[in-house]
């Protein structure tokens, strides 16, 4: 160790989470600790679109201190972007990188920063310039391939379960018995399926959970209100923002809502809105809609310890594997234990992982398609951390 | 003490708080160590509406310990309603009163419960039936007259000034500049302007809080975002749902978007998400939405001890001093030192707090209006409980 020669290079891309500066701090920390003295470190401003605007931090001018109080901030630090790589930049990140004897290239990010960290890869290695790099999975989505779960995932998990149930004691309490809340994530279902947690066995919200797995109509969702609202006299619906009728338009624009851009083209509308609107004009129901939307994955009220123990081990085990000479990995986790939960750490292949998206299976959805299984609990609870905060049952509710 | 004859009613009120059940919880447990041990304490089911109905649950059969339990749970523990009373009510309120003993009467709300309690002691006087009547003050929008400020403003206004943290931290280190953050409180501003506590003097969120006091115009709130934008390159602003344009029509609907029900009716839109949309169109900026609704009011999490305590205050005192024979009165709050906080209980006459709205004094709005003048901090901070976590400048942002 120390003697490990060339400079490291690290960004982040995509949406942050709550605990992707966890990553950051324990990859620059590994570095600091296992890099030459006299290796540079760098952060790329604003992910990849800084690294081509050569607009790079100086890592070893924050202190150890620092970065260890970075690692507990939501956002992301070194700033993020969203840039789809051209074959053009992926031949000018090679060449940046041999400039700049950049040995050691490190993302964090989903599924589009994995996919751009394979690209650098395969690039550096077909043009002959020897660095090691590696993927650092984040992502609240929690779908990326190859890893039992993605940092950033069981905090955002834990903010929407706990911020279900504490909607669900009010709206109980209330003469307006139905409230619909939207939460983040748009192709995968994993945020939504979390939402599950707040119930214990039947009881509570919520009573519907719709992921953008399945298409949903209005006629069916409509139903389903109305079933629920006749059994139990108050509705909480939690539908992903990405949820889609069958010609797989959104929900917003069937339910009947579409806002225009200047150029005519149609704006992405509040799903949630959209439907209580709907449940009021059509079932004749007091109705209301909530959306956290990026407060779910930036309140630090809500991290998981485990999500954010999990995210830095990615980043130092990232740092450490790629100076022992790995390249073309993501750092990912692996189960080996659940109760209590036990986490070890692998090399995933960049390839295996690159653009693919991992949906909620299927088994994870109750036989109306309009729920979580229970079977879904044993996955995500022990991401969460601590127990949700839970309260006895109130005597007039 | 104990030697007092007839019954004890409570009811609950309005929307919920996050500490309204402490309220319950201190005038029940005061109603249960002061009353004569025969006394029968009732609390009526969703407010009004259950007492009309004669819908009482036995307070007794619930013990001293889920009692301190319940008053640390969010929403209205007897369940809430929405009714406008009529002469009528009030009529049939004194004769159940009568026909039940019910000699103390109390009712936990906000403006149109204070209102209420008024005319019930009114008409029990009038009536000849002895009976001490006591408005218990509770209101996230901290509107009432006669006390400064209302328990369940300090949570949530925490809430409201810890999200906006929160989210100015992911926004700025995003490529979508613009976020406008939606907040319940619909004809006053209070909790829009604690929005204000996220800042340290005049850098980072929220650039701009917009009061439902001060009507908008669609070019000044661009003309703003814009000037924002150009200067810091983001820009997250806090609008309260009740904001108007200068017609006195909700901000959701000038900005082009209007829902309506079967009967052709407006239905309220949401204002943050059309705001979005407007900046996207208009100004050809990235812009997003948030709108945690009714989570301000139902996160345990955010509840400021500075709030809870003096919501349990304010119900143990109205019981004490309706024992000793006082009526007609709200529990009201004197704050008799700033720093530290110390605050003390007093009687408000409930004919000068009925229907009364307390507005966001303009003293406390800035030049421009767009903003909440830095003399309101020493207001609201001693209200929210322990400072809002902060985070250290992140190195790439």
């Amino acid at each position: 160790m120390g003697s490990h020669r060339g400079n490291f290079l690290i960004a982040q891309g995509g949406g942050p989470t709550a605990v992707i500066n966890a990553s950051l701090a324990g990859a620059v920390l590994e570095g600091m600790s296992l890099l030459h003295p006299t290796a540079s470190m760098w952060g790329a401003r604003a992910g990849i679109q800084g690294f081509l605007d050569q607009d790079f931090i100086d890592l070893r001018a924050t202190g150890a201190d620092l970065w260890k109080a970075i690692g507990e901030t939501p956002a992301a630090a070194l700033k993020s972007c969203r840039r789809k790589i051209t074959a053009e930049d992926i031949d000018s990140i090679t060449t940046i990188c041999r400039e700049k004897d950049i040995r050691y290239f490190f993302y964090i990010g989903g599924n589009d920063s994995m996919d751009t960290a394979n690209k650098v890869a395969l690039a550096a290695k077909n043009r002959g310039h020897e660095m090691f790099v590696a993927g650092i999975p984040k992502t609240i989505d929690n779908d990326l391939a190859e890893t039992d779960f993605c940092p950033g995932y069981g905090s955002c998990a834990r903010f929407i379960a706990q911020s279900t149930l504490d909607l669900g004691m009010d709206i109980r309490s209330l003469p307006t018995p139905v409230s619909i809340m939207e939460v983040i994530g748009r192709n995968a279902g994993w945020t939504a399926a979390a939402a599950m947690l707040a119930r214990e066995g039947k009881e509570g919200a919520p009573h519907l959970i719709y992921v953008p797995e399945i298409p949903l109509s209005k006629d069916k969702f409509l139903k389903d209100i109305q079933e629920v609202h006749k059994r139990e006299g108050w509705v909480v619906a939690v539908v992903s923002e990405g949820v889609c009728d069958e010609k797989g338009e959104s929900l917003s624009s069937s339910a009947g809502e579409v806002a225009l851009d200047g150029f005519g083209h149609k704006l992405p509308g509040d799903v949630a809105s959209a439907l209580a609107n709907l449940v009021i004009r059509e079932l004749g129901l007091r109705a209301r809609s909530e959306k956290p939307g990026l407060i779910a994955r930036a309140s630090s009220h809500h991290v998981s310890d485990v999500d954010r123990g999990a995210a830095e081990a990615v980043g130092r085990f990232a740092v450490q594997s790629a100076i022992q000479g790995n390249s073309g990995f993501m750092a990912s986790i692996r189960r080996t234990d659940n109760n209590p939960l036990v986490l070890s750490y692998e090399m995933a292949p960049l390839e295996k992982v690159a653009e693919v998206e991992r949906f909620l299976p299927r088994e994870y959805l109750n036989k109306e398609k309009n729920h979580i299984a229970e079977s879904f609990r044993s996955y995500v609870e022990p991401l969460i951390g601590p127990p949700l905060r839970r309260y006895p049952r109130l005597v007039g509710c």
